[in-house]
């Protein structure tokens, strides 16, 4: 393009041609080519301008959804802004992250430390399914729970600060995959089991996989007030050794009841190398196996009656119990089950086979009709009733190759991602027949469309969560990024407008949030907020006047303020030996005005947002010079923020006071 | 906007309905909506369309340029496709990562093993400046050096797979922010320390900061056929115990020089509790600091000589003999100096003073003459010439507020980046003036220009790398993404095209470099390749046949294949105590079927990208029943792709082989 060509815009008739100006803080360029040459540049047709137009967001302006998508084995959460498609900010979660200082401050280390096994420090997660927090039904904007499916661990993320505050697990199982999901006002945080083990961990052959290998299903109980989970209030039920998969809350018509489902009543268990079939071939033979039906609500009185009983760390409902208590029931689903949800009036459930070509439509109203009357088509091996297929559904939806998940749009439509054929469905409610479907690329798994899972779905974007990138984006080596695709579903035909590629992680379920709904802090006030507590912390000084050190009993304790762009004290000298406690406040309040502290060779970077205390806890056993400085660029003179930890060698010439 | 409503697109006088097609892949949607209604529904200007239009990249069509870019305190690199600015991956190298397996496989965790001080893990960095290999003075695209600024280390990474294969540091330094550079034909990695210390991490009190702390530049020698650092081969040049900083290498005119600023001749180093001045302040005041002038051939032959001195692990030319030898030169340079960079012509150096409201131009001719004539204007407290100021400039140019760093286009323009005033100014080399500013949001620090430090720059995008982003995104609590904002300089006026939030880390520089010179790996290939050392692997497997498990002298050794969707064997028996050492080759050689490899509460999660072998070794040191699956989404049956590991307790009742 030429440096001197003034280009004009014209646009459906209207005649335009961009100014040189600064408006609000927005540079007008001048454009330098018409559109139609642009076009022609760049090789976009004209869906691509109209994508083009419907997801570019100009500088300041904000977009309207919030999307929380899992990261997979990257351990985190992605908040991506909809529908610009940019990552807003990764939420460490289950990984240590030293750029939000997560896993390196005392706070953050004793998160997950809670969230370990005794011995065990884990360092990452596999997070799957968010679950935004609800209010009678609907998002209410204030927190996010996220599973671990490598360790069977529940995460609570505040959105007051976009921060983890609390990591759960039980000894009770080892491995998740369907969790989490909500009950309508959060009252429970519901996590299953994936591939069944002795339950207390204890250990048991394969051999015994039908005597002493169970599935269970944890209800965590969460106190909005305290905003963490409660595991003395807490507890789970007890189910047969299938793979217990994903869950969906009831609501309205079906409040009080949670609908999970399940794979592998072939109780495969692999054999590979011994000539059994892989789990794959092995717990795929029966063409159904059998969503667990389960009243939450009458559980949750049972447990409180004292019939749950103790192993390990959790109470559990025993599965005779569940049965005799009228708990827990179940039917059955075609063929590999996956995708389970519940419809936004509470009245169907949905259920995708990943070797079916059906979506299957159950009616609440007739599963319990079917309950009331105690109709059933037989038990299960472990005495678990049966309820009758064909009495149980509404119907089935010709769907096409490998469905997995649904999501609802508000307006009638269902939404289903066809793994096999990577596109997406659309079909409707009312008719159970699909309209029409779209080309995604490639492998889709999960879909995303804001409040699908609440009673009030808001059907303007679907997010396609697709597995493999293949050939959509430059080649970046043999590791591919996912593909993240927006498609606009408010037209008559559902239109591709962007892809996202997701360059860490592997992003399995995501939800949407509307933007306004969701109120974070800008900064933490006033100066001294603990950022887990959310109360001032104990160790906080609010002035350079009070910054000090200090020799105690437990080691040395300084109490050091970060503003623009010094530290005090910033010279700290200890002897080899030494514990030393930093307690660090910065004493910013404005916004963005995030300070860094990173110790040179000792492993250790805080990240201190306005308002913050952080403390660290270390052991100066390395003698010698330790620069320590402001991580980030907080000024013109951050380069400057800094000092040196003189660490005085034991037995060393030197003598002065240890602390100055 | 409606749902049946047909809208029609007039372009420039051109009127195009779209169709409903699918086109090599690519969905044309029907557009819902005229570009003038898109206009006003999203408050899009004219020159917001031109913007859109000239980023947005429909799905399957590669951008024009691989920006790779310091992940800053999260330790990573991240590589962003241009202009569409998205993150194509983020490449692990200081922080250990679990999507990608890093520092969770044998293979990973040595590398950053090897790059830790000895009895010390460290588990993050802080990645500075990233930079690209060169040949001939212009970048090849086969690897990236980046550094580690808190713990003064330098990281290879390939861009075969886009992975890192090494990490060197030396006991010698103990921080560097001038890093990485490389010489014209990457013969040599310059890393220079930053906050002085005792060579060799020996301890000294801060009253003896002239007498004992010293700076050093590390020529660290670079291996191309063997990808790697070889630390014996290489050297160091000590210095003052200045802060020295970024560093330039010389070309064509100046080639065989490198260009070193620094601040800190005032050699402050704070006491703000004993009432001293911060570092920021003391080492603000005088008006004049020294850029260094290092003939680094000429250190070279005098390190290949003999004449340098081991300390700890590296050989060091001692300050005296670099003086003596005519390898080390200083040069005032005016005030808080910070960014220094070379012409593509290589004839002029061009330095930001932080503090100063120019940009200051030094002519290599001159400096040149000066040397050769030992026309010097005196000595530093160290023995260095300095050479006199006036007579080693060009000229200056009337810059703005708070210069920090200058890229160049190739097209006679310079490209600096004003901290304070929060913009970018062009200006011509020719007649050194400023001719055009643009306005970022916010607090501009690096900026970047395909190709700027190298003799052809490709000048058609900027980047500007802002370190606040404050009201330019949604929020997302305290910690706010940064913003790095492309910008269009092709026209007569600079176009800002799109913000790209920063939300996992805190990119410090980035280099850019054209799509088609990058040319990295589909997959592995054949079956069974080492990623670190590129061949095949010694126990890699490389069919379902060979698989299988030996207990050997030193513990349980498992050859284990994976591919769609099973791994051989799947059934894993041992004794509490074993040690494990699972040898996992991934048999596919399909792009992007890549399989994971994760085992319930070990903490391991393995990548495997089609044909690559990963070792892994553990201590089976807890007894029950752990879970193993496939953490990459890899099939429709992806989800049964698991196995068991039993641990037998130590001295329990079960007595069967423990490797069966």
């Amino acid at each position: 393009m030429s440096r001197t060509k003034i280009g004009i815009l014209t646009v459906a008739g209207l005649a335009i041609v961009a100014m040189v100006a600064c408006r609000g803080g927005r540079q007008a360029g001048r454009p330098s080519a018409s559109v139609e040459s642009l076009m022609k540049a760049r090789g976009l047709n004209e869906a691509d301008v109209v994508a083009a137009l419907k997801t570019y967001t100009p500088t300041g302006k904000p977009d309207e959804y919030y999307m929380f998508a899992s990261g997979g084995h990257s351990g985190q959460v992605l908040v991506i802004g909809v529908p610009s498609m940019r990552i807003l900010k990764y939420i460490a979660v289950f990984t240590p992250e030293p750029w939000q200082g997560y896993g390196f401050d005392d706070e953050t280390k004793r998160i997950l430390a809670d969230g370990s096994p005794k011995g065990k420090a884990l360092t990452w997660g596999d997070s799957h399914h968010p679950a935004l927090s609800q209010t009678n039904g609907d998002y209410d904007g204030q927190f996010l729970f996220i599973n671990d499916k490598a360790n069977a661990r529940v995460a609570v993320i505040s959105l007051k600060d976009f921060n983890t505050s609390q990591i759960v697990r039980s000894d009770l199982i080892q491995q998740d995959h369907g969790a989490s999901a909500v009950t309508p006002n959060t009252e429970y945080v519901i996590e299953s089991s994936q591939f069944a083990t002795p339950l207390g961990n204890t250990y048991a052959k394969l051999d015994n996989y039908e005597q002493q290998y169970r599935g269970a299903v944890i209800f965590w109980s969460f106190d909005r007030d305290k905003g963490r989970i409660n595991k003395e209030k807490s507890f789970a039920v007890e189910v047969p050794p299938y793979s217990q998969d994903l869950a969906s809350s009831g609501k309205l018509a079906s409040d009080g009841w949670v609908f999970i489902n399940s794979f592998n009543t072939e109780e495969a268990t692999g054999g590979t190398r011994e000539g059994k079939p892989a789990i794959e071939s092995g717990a795929s033979q029966s063409d159904m196996d059998y969503m667990h039906v389960i009243n939450w609500r009458k559980a949750a009185e049972v447990a409180a009656s004292g019939k749950a009983k103790p192993i390990k760390d959790l109470r559990v409902i025993p599965m005779q119990t569940a049965i005799d208590e009228g708990i827990l029931y179940f039917i059955p689903e075609p063929k590999s089950p996956h995708g389970v949800d519940v419809t936004p009036d509470g009245k169907e459930i949905c259920v995708s086979g990943k070797l079916d070509t059906h979506e299957t439509i159950y009616s609440f109203e007739k599963i319990k009709g079917l309950i009331d009357a105690k109709t059933f088509a037989g038990k299960d091996r472990y005495g678990v009733p049966i309820l009758p297929f064909q009495q149980s559904i509404r119907g089935q939806v010709e769907m096409g190759l490998g469905p997995l998940h649904t999501q609802f749009d508000g307006k009638g439509y269902g939404y289903t991602t066809l793994f096999i054929e990577s596109k997406v469905a659309r079909w409707s409610l009312s008719d159970l027949k699909v309209i029409d479907k779209i080309p995604v690329h490639y492998n889709v798994g999960h879909l995303s469309i804001p409040g699908s899972d609440t009673e009030h779905p808001d059907g303007k974007y679907l997010v396609a969560l697709d597995k493999w990138s293949i050939d959509r984006f430059m080649p970046v080596g043999p590791l591919l990024p996912q593909n993240l695709q927006l498609i606009d579903i408010t037209g008559e035909k559902m239109q591709l407008l962007y892809d996202l590629p997701i360059g860490l992680g592997e992003p399995h379920y995501a939800q949407m949030i509307r933007a306004d709904l969701v109120k974070p802090w800008a900064f933490y006030k006033p100066v001294g907020i603990n950022p887990v507590t959310h109360d001032k912390d104990p160790f906080a000084v609010t002035s350079e006047k009070e910054a000090r050190m200090e020799r105690r009993g437990d080691g040395v304790h300084v109490y050091m303020t970060a503003i623009r762009s010094h530290y005090v004290p910033d010279q700290i000298v200890v002897k080899q030996g030494d514990t030393v406690h930093i307690h660090l406040t910065n004493l910013e309040q404005t916004k963005d005005a995030t300070h860094g502290f990173a110790i040179d060779s000792y492993n250790i970077n805080l990240s201190l947002e306005p308002g913050k205390t952080n403390n660290v806890t270390f052991v100066a056993d390395r003698p010698g010079v330790f620069p320590f400085y402001c991580t980030e660029f907080c000024s013109a003179l951050h380069l400057e923020m800094a000092g040196y930890l003189l660490v005085e060698p034991k037995g060393g010439t030197e003598s002065s006071a240890a602390v100055r």
